[in-house]
């Protein structure tokens, strides 16, 4: 197709293209006639600002286009003119606009308020109204931070399979993938499922968790990192939880926990003055219409120093909060979210790690403490949201790994390879979990999970 | 943990390393007694090359060194020396070594040759050869210089779903995700599967692409693509096919097959040249080791011109081919390999894209040609392979659309959100897919995909 410029470029350098003959491609998401001229809204999905279109009635198919309907697609010819209006230093005067693709008038993204419930019905169109434009766009780019990120400091990016073998991690809240045909399910002479006849010979299920097989890799290539889906069959309705998310989790050998929580501090950091960077006019938007102050609280935790507290001394500092909470505050509880903002927001008031949790709420792999009471298992806590990164130092040693599976009752055969880590060339090793639509929930204030997955899988939900 | 340098970092500075006292923590690959001295090779996963270190008697825990075996983990600190060999521009001579984590003889990577068959059962160990530890860097930074690529070029990083709850693009082939008791499936009245009763509420499956989602950003973002899993459960025990893999699934909106044509050379190009720079002693390596000549085939295609044929000169330049074909040669026919590979290594020495398929062997979505028998699908053939990259123009005209579903038996209902992408500013565009694997085995020469994925899944195998 004949040559486009983008938006974008057109208001990123505006002083260019002044005066110049340009072709511009995109939605006219209002298309609005004032019987002389009409004025066009056109955005392209490079950038959430729109260029503003004027065409008169000389255009020789003028009627054409003031029919063409709210949400047609246009390619417009025009020179670029100084007309400054907020965030859009220029405009467009129109010379030639070819109708792409009209938009009947039952067109839903009429302009006119929708709520986020009503879109999520609509959700092959919702993209092109400016609240998901702007969410989806934080998305992108804050994968691309956490990509930079680690690249630049030289870890290998892992692909840990979604497809797993092994159902000893919580099998009740995995989903079975099969073959079986679920009509006919064959069954052995014990009675139970045959699943040798099943595609991988044996039971399977969608993964939770990456973490055990980029262990086997942090062994080899020292830093690593995944980012990929993960899933839970958890019957949730919260706008918090989705059955099918994304996680980033890095993994680093010869390393402590105060090296993890560096790492994680770096990262965050890394992504915030990315996407302050990279999508102010998103940031602003956000701002103004969905989450006030969100942009100082960016700003903030770009550059603040992190708090470290150890779960011990946290649950004493609760203790004497002048406030109260709904749950109950006690050494080996585990921390609610209430604690962890009363904590992050009212009393460090900038990011928190807290360590050193009761081993008994903590999951098998984490090293155990010389207490013998706790593990050095890390949470990092961000004002706005409560917990946003999960991580601890690994048991490297074999015969505490050993212990530990077996006080959970977790069979040692399943975790042969994973026990073979220790077994030769074992290094001290931490790692964490990031959870990536929590992270983009931080970064715009959008307070439902729905609104930032592009088609969310929820408990009876799986549409589009 | 004490700070540490990278090999990496001393062999790409060696001068500013010369005489310095570091640390470095890595897995002594081999650890060679000589009585007076020993040598280790200590791999830290940094780069492929190793760090030759020498250690004395004087060492006080020198036969705590000798014992701890090969694979052994160790920190060393010592004085950076000159001795130039091959690839390794300096050595280190060790002051002390801290044993991390020993290494008993039954270590299964002794320094032997292990065939890739027997490595595949020990998967956990595997990233700790040259071989695999080549491999995945080089997937690493593929995977870096595609999102690099895109996000340069402002395309908008889309996760599409991997839950699909639609199922009519060829059920047979794709894996059922539920949670019903597979012991206890519960039915209906009319004796049929109550997948009201799963999850979803209705009968899912793992996605086979994420095109069609895809598309949907397109016509908001107009660049986006997607980098993520697809599965398919076909029992096939070659080479080239897992039921896990990656895809890469760019979508254009304004764009005709010729702009996607460009994008996909471009890419290609770009991800080679990307690999050559940043991987030259994985290449290396590859051409010595796996596939003489890889390096060269890599450094023609990053710079070459891409040849263009239609499919139907193509099967005249078949026809005349002085070459007997194992599968026949007429139009109408899916090309084979073998025909692909006569065409871009023996016809034209270099990368072809093929237009223009006939459009009963071609998917439902693509552009139906004037002439009403072909299709604006392509397929881009790279020496050494054949097709590494299929993409198409999609129907963007409703009634074009509408019938071609309908030639399919394909329920209109079930697409209702991809037809009204063509209702409501409907655009011309196009798109491609390219299998992660695929690029992978190409840029590796490695001849099985099992070897290019950390942990694969095929038929009969989830392991790990």
């Amino acid at each position: 197709m004949q040559k486009t410029v983008s938006i974008k470029d057109i208001f990123s350098n505006p002083s260019d293209y002044l005066g110049q003959q340009v072709t511009v491609a995109g939605w006219g998401r209002t298309i609005r006639d004032q019987k002389q001229f009409c004025f066009v809204d056109l955005a392209d999905g490079s950038c959430l600002p729109m260029l503003q279109v004027v065409a008169t009635t000389d255009l020789s198919n003028y009627s054409e286009l003031v029919k063409a309907g709210n949400g047609a697609a246009l390619i417009v010819t025009g020179k670029i003119v100084n007309a400054p209006q907020g965030n859009r230093p220029v405009e467009m005067q129109a010379h030639t606009v070819e109708v792409e693709g009209i938009s009947p008038s039952d067109y839903p993204l009429q302009p006119k308020r929708h709520t986020v419930e009503y879109l999520r019905t609509i959700a092959h169109l919702r993209p092109r109204t400016n609240l998901f434009n702007a969410a989806f766009r934080v998305r992108s780019e804050a994968a691309f931070a956490i990509h930079d990120f680690f690249h630049k400091r030289n870890f290998v990016y892992v692909h840990t399979p979604l497809i797993t073998g092994s159902d000893c991690e919580g099998a009740g809240e995995m989903f079975t993938v099969t073959t079986l045909d679920q009509k006919h399910i064959p069954f052995n002479d014990q009675g139970e499922v045959d699943y040798t006849q099943d595609f991988f010979g044996k039971h399977t299920h969608l993964t939770v968790s990456g973490q055990l097989n980029g262990e086997v890799f942090a062994q080899a290539f020292k830093n690593i990192y995944t980012f990929g889906p993960t899933f839970r069959a958890e019957n949730s309705y919260t706008p918090r939880h989705a059955a099918e998310f994304w996680m980033i989790e890095p993994e680093l050998a010869f390393a402590d926990l105060n090296d993890m929580m560096g790492v994680a501090k770096d990262m965050l950091q890394h992504i915030i003055t990315h996407i302050l960077k990279n999508c102010p006019n998103e940031i602003e938007f956000f701002n103004k219409f969905i989450d006030k102050g969100i942009k100082d609280r960016l700003e903030h935790v770009a550059t603040a120093d992190f708090a470290h507290v150890t779960y011990t001394d946290a649950i004493e500092l609760l203790k004497q909060a002048k406030q109260d909470f709904k749950y109950p505050v006690y050494w080996g509880v585990d921390l609610q979210t209430e604690h962890e903002r009363y904590l992050t927001e009212q009393l460090f008031k900038k990011p928190v790690f807290v360590t050193d949790y009761p081993k008994e709420i903590k999951a098998f792999y984490m090293r155990l403490n010389d207490d013998n009471k706790t593990v050095a298992a890390v949470d990092c806590l961000v004002p706005g949201i409560g917990e946003i990164i999960g991580g601890s130092q690994r048991e490297e040693r074999l015969d505490y790994l050993t212990k530990r599976l077996a006080e959970n009752n977790l069979p040692q055969e399943e975790y042969w390879w994973y026990l073979e880590l220790r077994k030769y060339g074992s290094t001290r090793h931490a790692g964490y979990g990031l959870g990536f639509e929590r992270l983009i929930m931080y970064l715009t204030g959008i307070s439902n999970i729905r609104d930032v997955l592009p088609f969310p899988r929820t408990t009876g939900s799986a549409e589009f």
